[in-house]
């Protein structure tokens, strides 16, 4: 027998024999009859499901409590008149599966802290059904943008040696005992008895194999799950995480901002069209004017900035800052609000100095900077980071001996400048930055199903 | 200037002008004139480029090597009589990166071993274009047929304490000096000392993580790495793959098996709509009968067949079996071949011993065997394997206990039964099997962009 999805109820609007199965949000029973409210996790509204004296358990039902399965055979009936637009008269309800007082997800407020401690159940309130459906559906917009347009979605390994982000970052992985490790003559582990034969690490990114692709299909993308052992412990970082990093042949720096942009306009559309619950209830509980927003980020032109201009900027603004804005260096989170305020939009800035940017860049004519841009956007700051990359073999190489990058690991990636190189490009995205844009959640804790931070590996 | 890919020219066969930037793959030059046949990576089919003695470079063309890229201005000219559809007259064509004679992949027949040796080459063949847009296209089949039934693509963590596999299975992370290592009184090492606090390891499986999820979504879907550390060097074992784990809330096995029918058949049907020159090229050169061994699949009926019954086919099948069938044990490649060779076509193999199952596996009223199904098809033989879950309590946990199952790091798993627990039912799909399904190569390593197995993590 099939079961009817509450949001197909809630989207036909009709009157028929329904068969639902869900669980109990509230229960409030009267003497003669009683209101259950259900949700079997298809839609963020609860259905209102009416039960009466007629029905032979009805003194058990009354006693439900939150949390309890169960099975319901009804028919819809429309109430145009009431705050709901329909209602369920039950025929038949049927527990199966209890759930004991104890239950720690009560139809009441939650802190963040209590529910991320309760990781395990905390989907089951409207606020995480929300985040992680608009998560779903961010992730298949994602797809949706580069498949419609020829990417070939690349699984690049998570298990290497060689990382762009460089080895300090990078979890080791070992098969080998920990407490009983084979050691060379040298004293140090002997990692040729490992299952690879050497030390490796899970990956801090996917670019290097992601360019090798782009090479032989032009456009590409990667998209999946990213490690980095920063310990730090802030709202905004996280040790697992999952990351976009699309790389484009025959594409330069303009080209690259273009793709950004259409992309990022592309899933936030895709989002409030197919999520308009979810983003009203994170527009009323977590971000007031999350929607106009997103709204307002369809509706702008991008604009594109070098970054020697966004310093010229600062410098002139009537701002007693706290980090000096400098030529040579990064910009603070005060430098991108103040930016994005003063532009009301998003804005590409571009062109950083080299010496604080990564090898693999293009070094812009003026052998200063580098054809680096990225991304900030109001209220989330950076979204995107990208550059044309250096497909000079000559130039690469002298910029990975300034910045003392070893060639050793990453020869088979420098054939990609030997062998038919090109002009090309690409950016990464941090996936759960783009769902704190989208929902307004301020800490990443809250937009991964199960966070990892440093000293916590619970579940 | 917006560049015109190949696909895009191939399929709108009308004469205009275009810009084209690609690799050369063949040049074939005569005194007056010559042929560039070039790829640039949309579509599988090269395009034919004329050029001719006008062009002021002629000569310096005429010398291009194989893996050249270029960028070309000419004219699509229609050439219905001849073995392609179309051709382009070029007015220019200039050198974008050169090519030395050197480069490992030329315009001849390299064998598979080659081809691993040069992985972050091989996608600029035709075999390897095929193979890994249809991987790529089969992924988004996924993504498609899980997200128009509402399912939730749920991230589960890959860093885990907790694995539904067991540990010996898992890989070991650290962020400690392997060389320098910490220790406690006891002389183990100290994981306190570690970023997470303890001993982690990454994950084997996302089912536990993904059945949480299921009890709040109702239908959930994960799609992402999996790790298993197996020292296993077969054609069909590697360290790192992908896998796909739905999981149904209020699904019995019964149903279970219908939504593997119709995902297996969504993704054969997507895949065999979007990739018809890679299909063909695959039927042509990798399995003959691919197409319609795929077609076979979708007009057929899987069968459903207990593991009893199967046992009974076999013990009565006129062949001298190399493992003789038992009806307490698990059945052998030799057997699945037989069975679908019986049925001619996909079979569920369900019901099986529960001794050689899986604790979280629903058992059945015979208290023999449990509610777990494997589905064999012709040729790759099981291609995915599932179960309705133990949803009591008390049975899971007597289970648990026979199978020596720790209950201590799962107790978060065990609250899916104390709160609201019903019915449910998941399957686990490896990714490149079906990728080897779809495809007809025999060789994982040949379906994985860079192949992680023992001994081999170049690159």
């Amino acid at each position: 027998m099939k079961r009817d999805k509450i949001k197909q109820i809630l989207t036909d609007l009709t009157e028929k024999e329904v068969l639902i199965c869900a669980w109990v949000r509230t229960n409030r029973a009267q003497a003669q009859f009683g209101f259950l409210n259900v949700n079997d996790g298809s839609t963020l509204p609860n259905l209102q499901v009416v039960y009466d004296a007629k029905l032979e358990n009805f003194q058990e039902i009354s006693k439900f409590r939150v949390g309890v399965s169960v099975q319901i055979k009804g028919r819809v009936v429309l109430t145009p008149n009431m705050k709901q637009p329909l209602e369920v008269h039950a025929d038949e309800i049927i527990m199966l599966g209890d759930c004991p007082e104890t239950y720690p997800i009560q139809p009441k407020r939650h802190t963040r802290e209590f529910l991320r401690d309760n990781a395990h159940l905390r989907a089951r309130t409207n606020l995480f059904n929300a985040v992680f459906r608009i998560r779903s559906v961010a992730a298949m917009a994602v797809h949706s943008y580069f498949q419609e347009r020829g990417y070939v979605y690349v699984h690049t390994p998570l298990i290497t040696c060689a990382d762009c982000e460089g080895s300090d970052q990078m979890f080791k992985i070992t098969t080998l005992d920990v407490n009983n490790l084979p050691y060379t003559e040298d004293g140090k582990v002997d990692f040729s008895k490992d299952l690879f034969g050497k030390q490796a690490f899970i990956t801090g990114s996917g670019q290097l194999h992601g360019e090798t692709f782009a090479m032989a299909f032009g456009d590409i993308y990667t998209f999946g799950p990213t490690f980095r052992t920063e310990n730090s412990n802030t709202k905004t970082h996280a040790n697992e995480f999952w990351m976009i990093e699309p790389e484009m042949a025959f594409c330069d720096l303009e080209g690259l901002m273009d793709i950004e942009e259409e992309m990022l306009k592309y899933v936030c559309k895709y989002v409030l069209d197919r999520c308009p619950d979810e983003i009203n209830f994170c527009d009323q509980f977590v971000e007031k004017g999350l929607k106009q927003k997103i709204t307002d980020l369809l509706n702008s032109s991008f604009v594109r900035i070098s970054h020697h201009d966004v310093i010229d900027l600062l410098k002139k603004a009537p701002v007693k800052w706290e980090f000096l804005p400098s030529y040579d260096d990064d910009i603070a989170k005060e430098h991108e609000k103040y930016i994005t305020d003063y532009f009301h939009g998003p804005v590409f800035i571009k062109d950083w100095p080299k010496d604080i940017k990564a090898y693999y860049m293009k070094v812009n004519p003026d052998n200063k900077t580098v054809a680096a841009v990225d991304l900030v956007v109001p209220q989330a700051g950076e979204l995107m980071g990208g550059s044309q990359r250096e497909e000079k073999l000559d130039v690469l190489l002298k910029r990975m001996e300034e910045m003392g990058v070893e060639k050793d690991g990453i020869d088979w990636y420098l054939d990609t400048r030997r062998y038919g190189g090109c002009v090309h490009s690409g950016f990464g995205m941090g996936f759960e930055r783009l769902i704190m844009y989208l929902t307004g959640i301020e800490n990443i804790r809250d937009v991964i199903p199960y966070p990892r931070t440093p000293k916590n590996v619970q579940y």
